[in-house]
């Protein structure tokens, strides 16, 4: 299995390693030091080697800090994790602030008066090296880049660096040949005025070699860094051991293959020619800034080159796209299927998670299109867990769903030609009208991103609360985000395209992205229904005279027609509701299993027909 | 008559003013200088004195500016202004370039190599004398702030500075007083850690004292600064002429009055005793920054801590605007009817601009509530000019209503409880298809504003597309932000809120703005349809959860109902549109005069009724 179930962490180690921690800070004449969640990638998931603050701490959550000082010890984290934290961490060794409202620049800025507080430059990028120093200055104080991580002077068992493989992603999937991918960054180099840039983020570096590793939980990625040239090889700074012979072969043809610890000596070397470099301020390492500018090079805030030509996908990552959701929408009906069969209080949130990921790997067979791994641990909530937004269940939280009681299922794969996130809201039993009414507002959100039609140059922000009104309109809303990108066999999680208030980059041709509005009753349940879209490229509409772009959409699943309150929906909302479920059956439908294949024909019902 | 129709400049006495500064910068030793339109205070109008831009060049636009070099002379305007700067100005002596795509900053960071550039200090923000600085770096060049402004040197009859009459705003409108404002604005100097702020908006001081002048057209501004203190008494900058012995009594018990002349020393004595002050980089002149630095004290950059007060009005200002509407929409509903009953190509757009301010003449004086100003120049356009976004008509275009065309007229007044705005597009004779289907669209949008809930925090950005969901449906937009801020008793355009994909700031409780998506098909005709709106209070939805705010319509005048085609809009939005015209016809019909009545009964009747 891709996921488990264990509760992560302990939380009975935090005193001595603290304790341990500030012996070593003292010894370096520091009076504290920031342990960020993140590695030297700024990735979303992290090998085992960086899981830093969770060994410091036990808080086991996917965004953090930790902030040790002398006297205190300070764990920042989100609105998702204020529970979590303190079941996952000792409350008399720590204490918590929120790290959106009051994160650590802000708190050194008010309370770190005169004090030298050390980071490790190789965890934070320049965006956020900046930000800590200018709070420090503020407040009278310093911040320190360290030249060795103090933690893990301490951390005797730190595991080795993941050696995962690394695999040539193919022509037909990658569907443009890594070669001219490289070409084209060079330009955009040159025309940014630079003589190189340092790709950090692995999903570059894997886009633009069209490569796939292993290095870290549910995505595809091989850890490593790259110089690209404006003219000149690129070099690529991988460790040789996870490279196979085919692997090397590739990618020798492509670039200069580097031991990673080369890196820093030949960055040294290139400014100190007078070299000018692009750096991404807000995913690079502060470190290669720091090296750059200490030996005589520039560095620009030049944004990530491969990020926009990543997310917008091509035709043959497309044709992925779509064949990938048809066979994950045939495993997820398989499981529907199964789900609408069970008797209430006889399934729980592992069983179904457990059982979802047999649907998923009985289907790759089958299709011979394996699974290659989740796209993320599924979330897999039972009545009032929906309602918790990031709920990952273990054997501690485990809950069977009970009669009259929501299930949500939120959950993904990772497939040679596609990544899929989809999100399904299903009731057990009978439900109430306060559910089916919330669920259809939820619904109509969705429905109203997915009909839309707009220019070129429209955000991602401009659209956000079309998923919104239905919901606002009733007193209603939901605390996250409408969708955020999602990549091509890359992570599920994928910038910069995002549909939220924060949504900046225009939406274009062929960017993926979720369509997830939700709505939250804490304690009670959680609705969340969501679908992948491609962005169509501008065509014309009949009587009008502007090209607009839309939305075509990827994930095929039905909706449950037991929660839907057809009066709460307009005449168009009804027809692509119709339109969508005869598409989901007439497209599954062919690769459903017998009992699946039932089940879905009644799933799928019309409600025209059936009300006319 | 608030209003001319003359056109406004002469293009032949370019060459010549532009010989005669050129010769006086080549003295100064500088290569170039910027004329731009605005005054040391940055409004919308400016007084006789500081129309620098239309004396030098002829160009008599809202927005723009001028670069004289010894080789070339450059006009930068926006879209707006494309073809009426060519016939404005000299072509011979003039080239023309696009400020938005191509400003002032760009084209010198590209073509002044190595330029010295002069600057009046007191016509350029600080914000865009930054720009210009880091442009003219950039190309090796330099920007010079010129102490003295050589245009004035050689403008022989130029105007004196303007004397408007100083009145008091009485606490009726105003709603609050002076004193208390004043004192709520020295808590947020003191909150951002300044001793001083400098208002150099007049509307600020305007707002700020409860006065209104007159010192630019449409606007009851007098222009003047002041310096407020987080401890101590306010410092009002005003020419002591504008004052009769009343305000100069209610002004001494607020403030110390002090002549124009003396603010430069004054603020140079404070700096000099080391105070913090806070300037506006987006408003402030960049004159003012270099007083304060150049003498030792220091400049923040703190928006004008009167900005968001003044755009959340309160009660009384709220019940004025209410009155105001309802008196300035029986005008309009005079114009509308009169204008129904002629015939076509038997009004032109200048004998209609002069028929709807001769109604709200007749109106103000009726109700006994003179219309004091208009807010801007009436916009009156037949047909192909409705296209034309900022048309204003001249007896060189002026042009007759035909059979079959469309007749769009915005315009709004100045009354002493409010200040209105307000587009109607109606048809002459019968519409043909498109033009229906297209208004429909437009009113779509309008009304998708107008019923629009959403919770604190939502910015104009959030819900500028819900005005465009159907018309980019259809393949159709336009070219401009659905609604800007409105002043009560003050500018016509106001922020800092605002509807459009540049509202950054979140909208609150009694902010009024304008609600008008429109339609253009240049060379054809234009649609716009346009209410004032005022931000309620958040308020509880049944069965909701949270309190929504949402928008009440303040303006009041039928939709011309040939125009709408009843079978695109759904069943809410009927709802609201006869909801509307019953409001309409309620509030407008008791104050209607006898033949506007009978007009308005029909403009207003009920479409469901009349279809049952």
């Amino acid at each position: 299995m891709f996921q488990n179930f264990d509760a992560l962490t302990d939380p009975t180690r935090g005193a001595d390693r603290v304790a341990a921690l500030r012996e070593k800070l003292a010894s370096l004449g520091v009076d504290g030091f920031l342990v960020p969640r993140t590695d030297e990638h700024q990735g979303e998931y992290v090998a085992a080697c960086s899981e830093r603050l969770r060994w410091l701490t036990g808080f086991a959550g996917s965004a953090g800090m930790a902030l040790i000082l002398s006297d205190r010890a300070i764990v920042f984290v989100d609105g998702r994790y204020t529970l979590q934290v303190r079941d996952q961490t000792d409350p008399a060794v720590f204490s918590y602030e929120d790290l959106v409202a009051n994160p650590p620049a802000k708190w050194l800025e008010e309370h770190g008066v005169g004090l030298r507080i050390g980071f490790d430059p190789w965890l934070h990028t320049t965006g956020e090296a900046k930000t800590l120093r200018e709070a420090l200055d503020k407040a009278g104080g310093e911040l320190i880049a360290l030249a060795a991580n103090p933690l893990d002077a301490i951390w005797n068992d730190r595991p080795g660096p993941p050696l995962g493989r690394v695999v040539i992603h193919e022509l037909q999937q990658a569907g443009r040949l890594a070669r001219e991918k490289l070409r084209d960054l060079a330009t955009v180099i040159a025309t940014a005025k630079c003589d190189h840039a340092v790709l950090t983020d692995p999903s570059s570096l894997a886009w633009a070699f069209n490569i796939r590793g292993s290095d870290v939980p549910h995505t595809p990625l091989p850890l490593g860094f790259a110089i690209l040239s404006a003219h000149g090889e690129p070099r690529l700074y991988l460790d040789a051991r996870k490279l196979d012979m085919e692997a090397k072969a590739y990618l020798a043809q492509l670039c200069a293959l580097r031991a990673p610890e080369t890196l820093i000596a030949d960055l040294a070397g290139m400014a100190s020619a007078g070299a000018t470099f692009g750096l991404d301020g807000g995913l690079s390492a502060e470190k290669l800034r720091l090296v750059i500018t200490e030996n005589g090079g520039k560095a620009i805030d030049s944004p990530d080159p491969a990020r926009l030509p990543r997310a917008c996908k091509n035709r043959a990552e497309i044709e992925g796209a779509r064949a990938a959701h048809v066979r994950d929408g045939a495993a997820l009906c398989d499981f529907l299927a199964w789900f609408a069969a069970q008797k209430p209080s006889e399934v729980d949130e592992i069983a179904a998670a457990a059982k979802l990921e047999a649907c998923r790997a009985a289907a790759g067979e089958r299709f011979g299109h394996p699974v290659l791994d989740l796209s993320f641990d599924t979330i897999s909530c039972a009545g009032p867990h929906g309602a918790i937004m990031h709920y990952r269940v273990s054997h501690l939280t485990n809950r069977t769903v009970r009669d009259g009681e929501l299930f949500l299922v939120d959950s993904g794969a990772q497939y040679r030609d596609g990544t899929t996130d989809v999100t399904r809201t299903v009731i057990f039993g009978a439900p109430d009208e306060e559910k089916r009414r919330r669920f259809t507002l939820v619904l109509k959100g969705l429905i109203a991103i997915s009909l839309a039609r707009f220019p070129e140059g429209t955000r991602g922000m401009d659209i956000d609360a079309f998923a919104r009104r239905a919901l606002w309109s009733a007193g209603l809303d939901f605390a996250h985000g409408t969708g955020h990108g999602v990549g091509s066999y890359l992570s599920v999680h994928e910038g910069p395209q995002r549909i939220a208030r924060t949504g900046t980059q225009a939406l274009k041709e062929g960017m993926i992205l979720s369509n997830e509005p939700g709505y939250y009753k804490p304690g009670e349940y959680g609705i969340r229904l969501e679908n992948l879209l491609v962005v169509t490229p501008p065509a014309p509409i009949a009587g009008g005279e502007i090209a607009m772009h839309g939305f075509e959409t990827l994930t095929l699943a039905p909706f449950d027609r037991r929660m839907i309150d057809t009066a709460l929906l307009a005449r168009e909302e009804l027809v692509w509701l119709d339109a969508y479920h005869a598409r989901v059956l007439a497209e599954i439908g062919p690769l459903a299993l017998p009992e699946t294949k039932a089940w879905l024909e009644v799933a799928c019902a019309q409600f025209e027909r059936l009300s006319a």
